[in-house]
């Protein structure tokens, strides 16, 4: 408490704490002190007068939170969202014709443009991210002033930015140089999957991934596709059992999905200490099944929410997973005790911030922590009454309840404004180049499904 | 067109209409006149010249479509909301000792007008409600314009309002024939269940709702519980084909859940005309089951979408089904090409009105129809961009996202400001009793979960 007496740059008040801390403690009526980007000070609403600020917000009331972490997500996407989403090939028939055709440096920023501020307006602070260009989303990321992990794919096959996984890793290492010592930004390797990679591939990225202690971000454990490849690859396998054998399960690793995880798998991750970032709603709508996340948690794997891209999720705002994973998990498990709505909330905060090896920073309300904190506006319809505050946030609010939001110590929006971007511009650039789509798809004879 | 060249009260302009008509028929850039509480006009823009207005809204491209209608809820239980959401037997440790304690015409009132706000501010413009003191609901539906069938429940346990099914049936009575004129109330009979009500009972009000033509509400093919004392009463019969042995299945009756329904069930539904009330949001947190939805559209039965009441699901504007409507089906058909889009809304418009015998009235926007409208503002990131209207309806919009709600002609609610009811108001009132719950469930020792 070594700022007590002294003037912060923001002072929260008369707010509703959740800290999501290891006791999880709440403040009914309680205060935080943000300094520079860190907490300085927070605790029961009576001794915050200790503090004066240049900027106080009195929250009357509404709940705060340590911002929603969305562990696995392909941002730039958003500019397909609403293309081929009950098409069955809509891989082939859509997304790949697409993004050969489309995937540039400028689409890569603009997409990212819109999905940051889409994340933003929904409460998510930090965000992990695998794409092509990925050093266009980083350009995005530093502007809006969101916290992300970073992840440049690599991937056997053609692609805008590199020939091949060589040319993806050399790329990735470029990258990785650049924005490692990056305030907010942590760079990471995203090889695709295991099965678009090859071994060789995969343990080079694993080895310089502990080189400069960086992420790396896969897909793993989605497909029976991958589980058949992966199996004919290495004399029976799972993806799991097949990436301990080749080396490369270790802490810096981060699986989203793994759906296809059995009691062995589970036990891999664990003693690995592998993230895994969880994406419901990507799951059920692919129909590719729901993954065996009570077991995880039971077994004390690290678990994260993820949206998954736009054109899987849709939207990429964490908070439209929670009550899909709440709700998912009680009908899979024909048990509506399991997956409570603290346990979600949870997983979307501090589980978060585990799994992207980020939990000394960001996940929890805590002195000394950065200060990533969100604002619940209680006073709209669905967020009344207020009996339970983690089922209110599960189970009845939107993005759009989510009023203010700080980075980094840097209020990035204010009362649903946006401050670091110009909302209207970016969306008016969307939809620009979501014309352009259109007619290249018409004039391919493609429906717009 | 005999209003063409005439002065309407309402004009809409640059829209872009899903007409929801049986040809789907869109205009992208379309205009809707609406005289009195009918729709008189509609088309392309070009065509809207021909009318002026008192009141025009200029929609710059915003989604223009029929009201969203809730085929199930029980409205005033919003003052319940968040409390017990992940306990196993709630029902006994929560709702009943709850509403045992609280329920009251007061009670009933004012959380009707706390969730017909909601409603209303999410895009519902007809809901289908069952609960007790249902002229106490009837009340507030009257003030805040919206359009309902309201159903008294009748069930053989003493409740606030009735000591048992006798008494229940007589309040039903006299609540039908003081409403059966309501220019936008159907008052209907709503016996609570198969199981909860005698045969004779049963038959009784079959009797009576087609004496007076109005709608019987049930919850029907719900639980284990029921098709297990059903099969006791009836020899081995599941409900339905029970419900159908004792002649009460016809087209006034509009079954809840119909989870547990086989092939034979599905059949007498559709040869009967059993109306169907899909509840995915809350069978699915309660872990019941998913209900046989897509083989009931391929056969033919209607089915509307509902949201159960909000300690099952938890919010009742009935956006918040959609997406899970869309995904949890194609998980367990494990197909993603199932309940597309754009079969999602017909459920949430059309579909909903089959099912309340309203078809005639609302549920599409055509000329003679009644204006029951609602516009989906396109211009935040969640709704960019716009590729199928139908996909960003049911995967990115939310409940915030309706900008105008019109219900018999009348404007309710413009630029998210409701009209006829004092939000704030109604906001404080229902925070102040959740106080008393609060109050009562801590002086009895009870965990607020
Ligand atoms: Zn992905
Ligand atoms: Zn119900």
């Amino acid at each position: 408490m070594s700022f007590a007496g002294q003037t912060v740059d923001i002072l929260l008040i008369n707010a509703h704490l959740l800290t999501m801390d290891a006791k999880l403690t709440q403040y009914p009526r309680g205060f935080i002190a943000i300094k520079g980007n860190e907490i300085v000070g927070l605790g029961p609403q009576a001794q915050a007068k200790q503090f004066s600020a240049d900027k106080t917000l009195d929250l009357d009331g509404d709940l705060v939170l340590p911002g929603f972490i969305n562990t696995h997500t392909h941002v730039s996407m958003t500019l397909f969202r609403s293309l081929g989403d009950d098409v069955n090939d809509r891989l082939h028939s859509y997304i790949f014709p697409l993004e050969k055709e489309f995937v540039s440096r400028e689409m890569v920023y603009l997409g990212a443009e819109l999905g940051n501020l889409e994340m933003l307006k929904g409460g998510v602070t930090t965000f992990a991210d695998m794409y092509y260009f990925e050093d266009e989303v980083a350009k995005a990321v530093d502007q809006i002033g969101l916290r992300a992990v970073l992840g440049q794919t690599v991937i056997k096959y053609p692609q805008a930015d590199a020939k091949n996984a060589t040319e993806g890793i050399a790329y990735a290492e470029s990258f990785i140089k650049k924005y490692l010592h990056h305030p907010r930004i942590t760079p990471a390797f995203a090889p695709h999957a295991p099965y678009t990679n090859s071994t060789e591939d995969l343990q080079k990225i694993a080895k310089l991934a502990l080189f400069y202690n960086v992420p790396v971000l896969t897909h793993l454990a989605e497909s029976k596709k991958e589980q058949a490849e992966i199996a004919q690859r290495s004399d029976g396998l799972s993806p799991i059992a097949y990436l301990d054998k080749i080396g490369v399960l270790n802490n810096n690793l981060i699986g989203a999905h793994v759906i296809l995880a059995n009691e062995n798998d589970i036990t891999l991750l664990k003693t690995h200490h592998v993230g895994v970032a969880h994406n419901i709603s990507a799951n059920i709508k692919s129909a590719k099944g729901v993954a065996p996340i009570v077991e995880m948690l039971k077994q004390g794997v690290d678990v994260g929410l993820g949206t998954d891209g736009p054109m899987s999720g849709n939207t990429i705002s964490l908070i439209d997973e929670l009550n899909q994973v709440a709700k998912i998990h009680k009908l899979w498990n024909k048990d509506r005790s399991v997956m409570a709505a603290v346990d979600v909330i949870k997983m979307a905060t501090i589980g978060g911030a585990k799994v992207l090896n980020l939990d000394d920073k960001v996940g929890s309300l805590e002195i000394g922590k950065l200060a990533d904190i969100i604002v619940f506006d209680t006073k709209s319809p669905n967020m009344t009454p207020i009996y339970n505050p983690y089922s209110v946030l599960v189970y009845s609010a939107y993005a759009t309840d989510v009023k203010h939001s700080i980075v980094d110590g840097q209020l990035l929006m204010e009362n649903r404004k946006a401050l670091t971007v110009d909302e209207h511009d970016v969306i008016k650039r969307a939809n620009e180049f979501s014309e352009k789509v259109k007619a290249s798809l018409i004039s391919q004879g493609k429906s717009i499904l």
